[in-house]
């Protein structure tokens, strides 16, 4: 008996451990929940009002099923614009608009057809009408599924494609049973349409969220990091610091690592900005296809800035018999690179022609030719090949950076053609011209006022 | 008239010609389709069996809608079926499993969510009904919104939650006028279950795309293109050909450069395969996380090649100078590199433990120190550090992916261990194994009939 007590004692603690370890386990993924979710909107405040604002686009379409003259004018179907209201609500305006004129035209169109398929089916009797609606049905369907792995149909209507064959299928397939089909079609189109018109609106409305404005942004910021990268990266290699910057702390020379993984997300970003409306300083044909173009350049640049990082990761620092002016020209080269790469982003974000830019890249250049007759003059010729390498390899390296810098100004400017950026100068004199109007303006307005007075 | 007579053949022709040319664009235009279409279907013959099942599911679930006993069974709610079966089929098994159970378990639960919303409702009166209905959709559809930007939700059951929305808003809304709102949320369960059980099914019975296997087949391919560039790049750039390689075709050395967009497509591979039952030589749980391991090494490693690819793009041939020694330990180097990873991603597809990789490695190892040994004995002091420059960052680049490479092979091996991949050997003996036992029992076959025989 005592045995058993003890036993029972030993169990009972034991138990209430586990669910204790247990309870606090919970606990403990809770508040790392919590946590998470607080950074998550921290880190971009847009998301919790995104979430709000799903939130109130099914409230006010389910408004059309609580009210009655509302309800009664569309029917059962009244579901279906909830459904819509879900489906469709994006993050940004270019995803939401592209999902609703997806859905809105394909329902139409599959409705269509549907009703058609229904008319050419009820020629072939009661027994064979299920036939024929099913072989058109999986023709049809079968049709729509390969038209969607086409590259430009993928980008462009994937949505479309498969609303297209559900509400196909669904018009088809009821028509068998349902008297009414062509009211049916009608009113699902109807509700469908306010669905997502209510929707677009909500988004559109309340706090928008440009996708082309963030595809704007992170181009120039990927630009800006490699400018970053390269302003820093003479002055840590050569141990030459800039005033201003501090010695050890590398953390700035890794931000240039996020542009590699950028590519899919910016064609996906275009694909969607292209349903936007004008809106702020973009207008409805703003050259989305050139940002893309600009990202792959500015790639193929984080690719040499990869390789020279290695040289400062790898800690094999030159030894000290460099001669001080390959050291002065190589950080020349990279401070100019990543001051031109700087201007051409602030450029872009701005939407002002970079003024500078090709000063830079031909100070560059100048420090480049030098370097080569620095070279050339033998200069270096008693020094160790093997301690060398490392060296000759960043200047070689250097040299292509050039190149690259070179090519994604081209391009910048080339945006700059296409989107109509303005001078820096125009831009003040259009400031200048706007305050002088302002003046002439209060000067009539006060003549104005003495005419009246007089 | 005359004159009128003569314009209106002026402007016959005319006429004619706009139909005429309007209608060979047309032509031209449905010709090109059809091109494309072919080669789309060639490239991948999969993608035509994969419409053609699209179709068949579709109309294999709207025999519910057909069929008496079936359709009164479900009741209208068959059409939720069709929906179900067009929108969770995808391409592949994964996708389509993991849709299916996501949107299943979504469906369970918010249904079961809504009905316990609408007897909370219910309490408050037919007018404070709606109002508390849209308090709880309105919360639990902003909450469920936010939900989805986590990113391990995101990666795994982003379409679950948007279905948890939709059913949750559908249910609770319906609610309101639905008399007999728990038959409908059953019905609605068990029709979509229905839907996606033969959607499923028809997905992994017929012809099943595993994408699994695709992501397994496209790391071994990434990895054998670096080993093409490598085994082809010290000839072409020493021009010290090998027997067998063609002299100037250099499109083998391009193959490359895909490998740098593959890690978004890869990392959505590898969330898809987690929900692949186990098939042919792919276990339930099989070390899917280690493909992206090795993809990430494989870029890293694609991305020196790029720089070393740029030495032979713009014609930096070295002079004649380079000592016959440098260009044989190089061409050393780049060879055995490429003849590791080429073994390597044959040891991916044949699941079989790579055994000469580390002997390659080792080779390259030893002409690296033989490099740099020639090197340290300043062999080449007095040519022009200028003209050297390309040569030195080839050696030292070379260097820098024989790491890369042993850095892969490391991974793979990994891979090996928790795939459980077999030793060539013990698969050989395995064989043998097999054949010997196939003697045993032809033997014992024949004494077996020697004695039925006797």
């Amino acid at each position: 008996m005592a045995a058993v007590t003890s036993n029972q004692e030993k169990a009972g603690p034991s138990i209430c451990g586990y669910h204790f370890q247990w309870l606090a386990l919970l606990a403990k993924s809770l508040l790392e929940l919590a946590r998470q979710a607080k950074k998550l909107g921290e880190d971009d405040p847009r998301r919790i009002i995104n979430s709000l604002k799903a939130g109130l686009s099914i409230i006010l379409v389910s408004l059309f099923y609580y009210v009655e003259p509302l309800y009664s004018s569309f029917g059962v179907n009244t579901t279906s614009a909830v459904m819509t209201a879900v489906v469709i609500f994006e993050f940004s305006v270019g995803a939401t608009l592209g999902k609703g004129v997806n859905k809105m035209l394909a329902t139409l169109g599959a409705g269509a057809l549907g009703l058609g398929v229904h008319r050419l089916a009820t020629l072939s009797g009661k027994t064979g009408e299920p036939v024929v609606i099913d072989l058109f049905v999986f023709a049809i369907a079968a049709m729509a599924t390969f038209a969607r792995i086409f590259p430009r149909l993928k980008a462009k209507c994937d949505y479309g494609l498969m609303i297209f064959i559900l509400t196909f299928s669904l018009v088809s397939v009821s028509s068998y049973r349902e008297e009414n089909i062509q009211k049916m079609a009608l009113e699902r189109l109807l509700t469908i349409t306010v669905g997502c018109f209510i929707t677009i609106l909500v988004n559109i409305c309340i706090c928008p969220v440009w996708i082309g404005e963030d595809l704007h942004n992170l181009v120039a910021l990927n630009i800006e990091k490699l400018g970053i990268f390269l302003q820093g990266f003479g002055g840590e290699y050569f141990e030459m610091y800039e005033e201003g910057l501090p010695s050890k702390d590398r953390s700035f020379l890794q931000g240039y690592k996020s542009v590699f993984n950028t590519q899919s997300r910016e064609e996906n970003m275009a694909n969607l900005a292209r349903w936007e409306p004008g809106h702020g300083r973009f207008r409805f044909r703003h050259p989305w296809e050139q940002y893309l173009t600009i990202g792959s350049l500015t790639r193929q640049c984080a690719i040499k800035i990869d390789v020279l990082n290695n040289y400062i990761d790898r800690q094999i620092q030159p030894s000290l018999e460099i001669p001080s002016q390959v050291k002065e020209h190589c950080t020349m080269i990279s401070l100019e690179c990543g001051k031109a790469l700087k201007e051409l982003s602030s450029s872009i974000r701005m939407m002002i022609r970079a003024e500078t830019t090709l000063l830079h890249i031909g100070n560059s250049k100048i420090a480049a030719e030098n370097l080569k007759s620095l070279f050339i003059s033998g200069l270096w010729k008693e020094a160790d090949p093997l301690e060398r390498a490392p060296a000759t390899a960043v200047a070689s390296l250097l040299l292509e950076v050039i190149q690259c810098t070179e090519r994604i100004s081209n391009a910048v400017q080339e945006l700059a053609s296409l989107a109509g950026f303005q001078n820096m100068e125009s831009s003040r004199s259009l400031e200048q011209q706007q305050e002088s109007n302002q003046r002439i303006y209060s000067i009539n307005l006060q003549n104005h006022e003495i005419t009246i007075g007089e």
